[in-house]
């Protein structure tokens, strides 16, 4: 009945194998994290305040956990999800549920990660249950008092190094500011996400872009000023440390349009009566204007297209974005980039990510494409993705076309703080287990195997990332 | 040269991982059978007649085996295929084109379900060839003559708790009601299945509503009336002890109408003047009905759209449909069942099973819908899929996105009475050996593993099912 | 720091499925190697000139390196596309290129083709890098200079027995013709490859049937006349051996044209006037009678559709096709092909052989239609596929739903002469694997298994291709 957190955890099972995977896993599990891409809420550590309770740190914030709980039959509004922090006799509740439902999490990713993080950060052994959940949570909520527990104690426990989080092109960024003045060790430093500003369609676009162009000084009453306004932005992002930009629209499409439709388009959106076709050639537009742009601040580009956003529209409605049911659609690379690849893709110094929830383009599309630009790069599983299996099968499908050097290195996308760590161990399990098995199938020499996984998790986010 | 019928069989080559597996699959192996959805003809039990020969018994009825002779290049006159009972020497013929053919076979589970029939049922220990094709012909249908190999007497021996049926509305489930009273210890219930009455654009579609009209004793000369004979139906169907309605159409769209629409594509189709675009529509209107019918009396809905059938006319013509030709095309749930779900996918006690044989969905689509909507089950691999490398992928790829509380539990969708165990066999041993994965992996305690396989054997399709 | 040639490479790693999987790859491991598809140079082996150095070998020939450099940031300029054979100091240059950047194909199978190539045909044993680079180039353009090591001594120490080449319709086939005179052990046959004739939109297509018609010495200025053109060559092609035709286009479909229409259109298209849409409905049309002329005079048809060719335009530009840009897209075959085997798929003799660079469609669509149609077999991984990842993915989906009887045959589909036998040779390992892991299981016996893999290696790809 004990919590299962063993040193040879998710390395292969044949002997021979598991060997050299433990021998190659030694070697780089105590290596800094690097974490560029990701959704920790900047304040947290600014503030560094203790977490209240077990629920705002392991429940509330993860839509991974509460997801699976609600298709348990648990209702979100029982898990206390939008409720801000929960008084301590419902909070205790909803910790009862989810170690009563503790089975609900059998085999997945969400499961382990939990379970390192109980394991590793608060010292428990035993397995969440009915029977256990109130001492588990009373020595969780103890330790959470303690100095040792807050968040930069966290951070640095956990050997963060960098970490990018994700903001909003009208963010003044001042907590990042304040963050790169307070002496952490690891570099903190915002992503820009310019989605809303690009979906000319959207409600209250011609607002949001207002405030962008107040935030910015620009007028944006025209479409240069709108394209000045961004760049203003972006400036102001990498005057503060951002290395990225991150999108994620319906598809994956990038087509020009001539400057005078784009300029027409702009007017008839900001005037609010833009046509959904119209809004979707604009933003397609936009796309190769962010990777203009890129080519020349030398942001890196990164995309995850084709999720359908809040698919049930009741829970939107009453709990808002971000609550499990975004959904994954199928995606199209090769057609959709290449206008953007014709124009940047040989564009010295140009970088682009390409992420997926749709597992079927990693060796149709992606290692295709990133096995021949010099800018593309294949982000490694995200999101639904983010598991064992599927991180096996992609690290076979796209290194068989495109070797190690494509890979885009490890990404946590995570707004769990605590999964920080046991995501990133997860992910240098795997590759020492997969580059164990080239050894043992005499592919590779271990030595070669030794450097590819310390370059994996070290030099080729740096590389990528332009750290 | 013998029939591999070994005790580890299918179990995972590691011999540690075996081990674990081993264990697993004893603990489960002789539970009983549940079937909760398959092709088995009722009058086969209700008459309980012996099986005339090896030939009726297994190669006219199973289109997986006439399909593989068919790519072989035996044609299907040859095979007896639509010519009821064969004379003897037909018959014997027959046979030994199968056991001539035998390496056709090799590395399909079609293989392994004859071989495991043969071995456990006939007893029979060398393996099928020209040589000995006469005298396992013999040895079968000698077997076949006596009282234990009746198809009552094999359902006991199976060990079947339960078996539903797949059945036209207008079906008046008299077998069913006269093996409710005949005492066996198997459940054996009727199956929904609408398809043709949904269609409005195929040939004589008015003429089967109409007949429907008449077994419900409803009017169905509008479209009021038409909703009211298959509500009539469906309760006829529960009353006869019924569980789910099962579906399979081009596409898996469920699309509201105005009912005003709905009515008047309705009335055109009965005077048969139908548009195929309206034909479309209405049909995508009526599984959005199905689902709203669902919700009111509590049938579990079955999907597993896109299926091309008939590919080849000029075999449909001479031979009819299900003979081998149904040919899988490419399937999207998200976009297209997000109006079904929008209603009712939090309806309390609605069912919604996913059946696909496009395996693409499984981690894209199928997994991440029933990780957020509680009606929501991943249907197991489904025909095509049916084999071990297919299940192996499709374990890992949802429950590491889902858990395994969203499983549908093993499906065997067979018309082949005799593969039943050697199918959920198959099921329990590849369950058993992905479990001793996470166990060897340290992803899951031991006891955990045996819980969640024989929840997956007994409590998860009782579960969804509502047996 | 050696170069890893060891006798179970690429076996399972399982110690127990390794042994199984070594006894049946030895006994294959030295039979002939029968190529059925492949791009060599009939010139290469006409002339037998010694390869000038090390470059014109492995390199500039091989889009498979020359990719992966380009992706690592060397220019295609730098590699000497395009420029012929190079000045020696050239030549070096771009041999320290490759063997500096080894790390780049780490894990993929270009490294394992290189490597073999270098330990078996060169005796090389110490591993490319910087510092041996000059010394490697030295050793291997010594061996080059050696008649023993001129095309068609190494023709024969590679074991090959059948060699097929792709060309053009209005080729003269002379070099063939001088060949099959030359007294080699080896058949060398063309392959009737006639894309450009069928796709009458592109620049200069009726300059291009003009000089086919004027090959053929028929009179191509009426529909009637193309076809008969067409005949006449594929005549032309089976006196000097040939045994299939090759068709790549944007899609798989094949739609029959009245036949007024197709003249219409082949009309409009000489006198340059032909619409994109009348130039794919011409194209899907010219599929079916590719197919027809197939039944007609035997010659096996090839499939491979859906490859965005010369994706990056300005490359393409400088350095011409097949330079590394070719990318796959999403293909479709269910739908695509149901006229063309509606009409042909029963017809005794005809062989259709699916290539994929989308692997979706292997268990979706091939599978099935391979474990029909008499005439349909599911061709093996090709391309950006061809690697033990897919491979193994390969061979557990098609021949779970169809057998191993529905297989092509090993395809090497090489420019890289030298890679050939290391590609066969990786195929007969990967194929032992797999069928080693089914007698682990106890699916199949092992004499069953090394009946299997002898009849891949030899008697299927002379079944298939009608050798």
């Amino acid at each position: 009945m004990s919590l299962t957190s063993h040193p040879d955890r998710l390395l292969p099972a044949d002997p021979g194998t598991r060997a050299v995977a433990r021998r190659l896993h030694h070697a780089v599990r105590d290596l800094p994290i690097i974490s560029p891409h990701g959704h920790v809420d900047p304040r947290l550590l600014l503030d560094d305040a203790p977490f209240t309770d077990p629920v705002s740190l392991f429940v509330q914030p993860d839509h991974y956990v509460t997801r699976l709980l609600h298709a348990g039959g648990v209702p979100l509004n029982d898990l206390g999800i939008g409720a801000g922090p929960l008084p301590q006799a419902h909070a205790r509740q909803v910790w009862r549920l989810l170690c009563g439902r503790w089975d609900l999490f059998r085999g997945t990713p969400v499961r382990y990660w939990l379970e390192t993080a109980l394991s590793d950060v608060f010292g428990i052994s035993d397995r969440p249950g009915t029977g256990n959940a109130d001492d588990l949570y009373d020595r969780i909520a103890t330790r959470l008092a303690q100095d040792s527990h807050r968040p930069r104690a966290m951070l640095d426990r956990f050997g963060i190094e960098f970490l990018a989080t994700t903001d909003d092109p009208a963010d003044d960024l001042t907590a990042h500011a304040a963050l790169a003045e307070a002496g952490l060790r690891a570099r903190i430093v915002p992503t820009f996400r310019p989605d809303r500003y690009l979906e000319t369609a959207a409600p209250g676009w011609a607002d949001t872009v207002k405030r962008l162009g107040a935030v910015a000084d620009t007028d944006i009453g025209q479409y240069h000023g709108f394209l000045a306004a961004l760049e203003n932005r972006r400036r102001h992002f990498i005057a503060h440390g951002a290395v990225s930009t991150d999108h994620s629209h319906a598809d994956a499409a990038a087509e020009p349009l001539p400057l005078a439709e784009a300029a027409r388009i702009y007017a008839r959106a900001l005037s609010g009566e833009v046509l959904k076709a119209e809004a979707t050639a604009f933003r397609r537009h936009m796309i190769l204007e962010m990777a203009r742009m890129s080519c020349e601040d030398g942001l890196v580009m990164t995309l995850h297209p084709a999720i359908a956003r809040n698919h049930h529209p009741p829970t939107f409605d009453r709990f808002g974005p971000d609550t499990g049911h975004d959904i994954p659609t199928q995606v199209e690379f090769t057609r959709a980039l290449r206008p953007l690849l014709t124009r940047f893709g040989t564009h010295p110094g140009f970088h682009l990510v390409l992420f997926t929830t749709d597992p079927t383009v990693y060796s149709r599309e992606i290692a295709p494409l990133a096995s021949f630009y010099p800018s593309v790069y294949a982000g490694v599983p995200w999101w639904f993705l983010d598991n064992p299996s599927e991180i096996r099968a992609f690290q076979r499908s796209v290194t068989e076309i495109a070797g190690f050097s494509r890979l885009s290195g490890f990404i946590d996308d995570t707004r769990a703080f605590l999964s920080i760590p046991a995501r990133h161990d997860m992910a240098r399990r795997l590759d020492a287990g997969h580059l164990a098995e080239l050894v043992v199938a005499h592919r590779l020499d271990e030595d070669e195997a030794l450097d590819t996984l310390t370059s994996l998790v070290s030099a080729q986010p740096r590389k990528v990332f332009k750290l």
